[in-house]
């Protein structure tokens, strides 16, 4: 047992979330903590974390997942926590300090990060993917990832943030001021975009989701349409709301082709794109008159902007500016994982919260 | 008198509003309504006309007014009215359709004009400056100034579409996105200012201004905290609400030097500041520490982008995505326009509306 | 026969390269000189014009054309020309004046238009596609696509400003200084292309393509290392010449599948494409990889902006900055338009003039 | 005498450059090596190092020095050299590389720090200002500021990168592809700017000064014009050189108000100002006229973006793409510093490099 300064207890086991074998499922194991901390290492307590659906499918052995995953790993990888323990060349964050991270663990050396750019890092690690991550009591990341919170943000929402920035850096790029945007897929990150574009002043917020859970989300979190593509004709009801010019801007948040072609569609000349959505196969497309012949620009999203977005996300919800309650619909006990992960497959579910304190 | 195929009745008089003679005050009197119209020429029936602050100028009869202004002259030039008719090329507009203008007549031939800049053209006339304007039952204007009213958006709110682009062109280079604004006075355009900038995802809106009538203006646009630079120490108190970071975004919407210096000290490392004041003379300032060595960025604003702005104008006030009735605060019939010049003139109002109708 | 104030004569009869029929093949004929024009149409005596891929595809009488193309129709649409008549509310070109014009003639009314996107107009027209064209003794076009030259810009420049205006375009989102660039085809519009990119700072243009007279028009101007995808591996030349990063910007300037997908897999993470290529079919990629994971902006480009591009191309052109000689490697009196037409087909050729003089 | 992996030889002692008293002057003398390295820190032998205009006011003990600089301080902060030994944190270097480090210390944890724009940190410190210098045969810094060199930039540039990327970083906000630049001031600074903006596709570059040699600079350098305002006049010889419409780009980089002022005067309507120089005391200016109605953008700039800056600059330098020979005008071994300083403040000179191996 060590006892540090800030009075923190760190013990010589935690229980942790694990991927074990090279098939489907996970096992709540004790495991030893990770103390050994490099000079820039930090071990945090981890308070809550969230499930997502890269959980989804390491927790299901998926093909991507047998190409990336070497078990035996600790999944998760959303979470805030408190500072346990610092290495010896920690200065940014002390023990007690309450914070999240970033999951994306750049290298620091590559053009890329060292031009503002970590987020696309060419040597990226990612927590609970290609190191062992937060469904765990504790966990050990770098120092460069953790990012200090407010104490006003209210834990739920802390133990989000990694989500809610996908879908802040998803609209960065976009001037929505006035605009109609159109968002295809309403889980939790879409459903959190719907929030977002109403917040930085788009004029009209259009949403397509199949699943009724998500549409109802996307309801509450303040869409004024939201369409059916198995009912409604979206590329006509968009256009009649929009004086039949089109979506000024299109939310790719579904991963489904022909979610991204419709909305492509449905974008009038001059539009823009920002797609966060990840196919599980290749796209065929019309590029001459989905992108060129309409002037369209795309941006494809990944991560967060370190630290933009995050200092974006804890501005609006230091200042109450966003109310993300209503894309949290479950929070877990640890010990109930396999309900959590259940929840979570069942498509009956926003955001669902693991509480490990 | 002509009859024309929307049925509206154009007549040969009109009242109308006049700067008569080289010396302080307007003359209501019956004058000749500008019938002939050039090819690309517009009459408009005026509905309801708003005062700014240039009105009083002229009125007053000021240093500006008398190097500017050729009495005679109708004077005013935010409006909204009917299409009363139209000359032999006009094409975008009919009789019977509901319009406002913009009041900056660009040449459309200099380079600024061709390379979509139209509002800085380097041949701009004014709209009750250097022609005849608004303050009468018609008006004539190019129609490459007109900009047809969606018919959902109030007949009060299309009559002071003018300055509320003001407004929405000040924050239009900005990203405002979970930043912390300060606004440098709470005039019109300020206190819509403070609507927008709410709107368009500020974290924090800080106001000062001195006027209490102003102060609640800016409180009931949405204003978090509103500072009277006489008995606040503003500096500190920013600091205080910033985390001691200062504030991300300045609005200098004065016109008072020392404000614009207290706000750009308020400015943190990195800062974006958008001056709409315009300053009674020259203003002394330390361009090392207040701009240079915090990297500060500034944008001298004037008019309003044809048609971006009005296009984002318009868009938000017909889905009802901002609520400017606070800053509406009398409406009086044209014939008690001395009234309406006074209440200007006390300094006890926001925008004020002249109802032609 | 009419004599106009700028001493310019005006016949009644003129010569004409026409598709007459549906089916391949153009015709040299005598036709009616377009006199009569609207108040804001402008005649225009052509001096020069050049031949584009699209009046190959009309000649041709492909797929594309036979949907698009209504004969008989006058083809066409690269020149410039002296004005010899103007309608009566033109105000902004006399009789006399040397100009170009941008081909897409916009509406000047809808969303675009009016938000300064005329190039991405909702009812854009097309010089010799939708209206009769330049290669005649005469067009008529609407005032508003008139551009006026420098006299100080050479004529055989001023012909290919068009094309020239595509590669400026191309560039315009793109922030090249200190750049390594990658170029995916070298027809003209490429080798402009290649040009500019050095021209904006560049510190490497990397040229693909197949075609021997490309691959020179490509060195002439300036590329650092010109590809050909059949016998050198593109992907890892592109690594080795860029410190193992890739390319930071791509312009896709083929029209060609593989060209595409192999110029996306050749950019470095946050990397930049501007798309111009036209694809004969629809385009299959992994979305996932070449965009998304790696942080991609793709801009997808058409026409040319009214008329910033026209001011940048020409600014270029009368300080002398680039030298587009290289690319201009035939010029044919118009009676020679079928020797111009084969020399275009062969594949062995940059810009090709027609001299109407 | 410590053999490091390297095989570089740390000596004990070294001569260094020192403001020694609160006076006129600086003493060379022996010193000890700063040898005692943080975790973090990295020990440098200098091998080259330029004089920068800091060291005059620090030389002559100005006003500015007298309130910044704590002696004795080892002054200089221009320089590359070679890595000799590194703390037992760094990971980014070896003993043997060759560097250049930005001067401008950031502290890494305020916002500015952890939101990509590091030169503008809130707590910084300057190299040979804040902590010891350059002007000695090592320097100990912190691993974040230093920046690999490519082996094929030539050594006397990589000693001046600091300064040359000021040029750099002056330029980045603007986008001067046929444009038309007026450049205030030819300093070594003023004259990288010259050859930046024609390497970056200005067409036409205007520079204003009153020394001959710098005059001269700004010629070898490209400046298409070179006008003195003692005898020019400035306003109008720049409103014929550019149609009459002004200048599009300013580049203050005098410091001196007057040609602030002028140069503002110059530009035309939507014109972009980026301000280099650091003005002896507060300006005076109209902001109405010379900002706001001309609708200016304003780019207060300040060091050198870590490292977006050191990129560009030596992507451009490692492809040839700049020759900034002119420039360096003299160089002096390090025993001769006090001809160097007399030459540096003779005005007859650009950069002047020391040299230490």
């Amino acid at each position: 047992m060590v006892q540090k300064n800030g009075g923190v207890v760190v013990k010589y086991q935690m229980k942790a979330l694990i991927k074990e074998r090279k098939m489907q499922g996970f096992s709540l194991k004790e495991v030893e903590i990770p103390r050994e901390l490099g000079p820039n290492d930090v071990l945090v307590k981890v308070l809550k974390a969230s499930i997502c659906g890269t959980d989804v499918h390491i927790f299901s052995w998926d093909e991507w997942s047998q190409r990336r995953i070497k078990p035996p790993q600790v999944v998760g990888h959303e979470f805030f926590g408190k500072v346990a323990d610092i290495g010896s060349n920690v200065s940014s964050v002390k023990v007690g300090d309450v914070v999240t991270a970033e999951t994306h663990i750049p290298c620091g050396k590559c053009l890329q990060c060292r031009t503002g750019r970590m987020h696309i890092c060419k040597n990226l690690k990612i927590l609970g993917v290609d190191i062992d991550g937060v469904f765990a009591e504790y966990v050990r990341v770098p120092e460069v990832v953790l990012w200090k919170l407010d104490p006003s943000i209210p834990e739920d929402f802390a133990s989000v943030m990694e989500p809610f920035g996908n879908a802040v850096h998803t609209c960065a790029p976009l001037d929505m001021r006035g605009m109609r945007v159109l968002i295809t897929g309403a889980g939790p990150i879409g459903a959190f975009s719907v929030g977002l574009s109403k917040l930085f002043g788009a004029s009209l917020v259009i949403v397509t989701e199949l699943n009724e859970t998500r549409k109802n989300l996307a309801k509450r979190m303040g869409a004024d349409i939201v369409l059916d593509p198995r009912k409604d004709d979206v590329l006509s009801s968009v256009s009649r709301l929009t004086e039949e010019d089109g979506a000024d801007i299109l939310l790719e948040m579904s991963g489904n082709e022909s979610a991204l072609i419709q909305g492509l569609s449905c974008l009038t000349n001059g539009g823009i794109v920002s797609i966060l959505g990840v196919y599980p196969s290749s796209v065929t497309m019309d590029i001459n008159s989905l992108l060129t012949f309409k002037g369209i620009t795309l941006y494809a999203i990944t991560g967060r902007k370190m630290f933009e977005t995050w200092r974006t996300a804890s501005s609006l919800l230091k200042h109450n500016r966003i109310d993300i309650t209503p894309v949290i619909t479950h929070v877990f006990s640890f010990e109930k994982w396999q309900e959590a992960m259940q929840t979570m497959m069942s498509g009956h579910s926003g955001k669902i919260i693991l509480n490990l304190e």
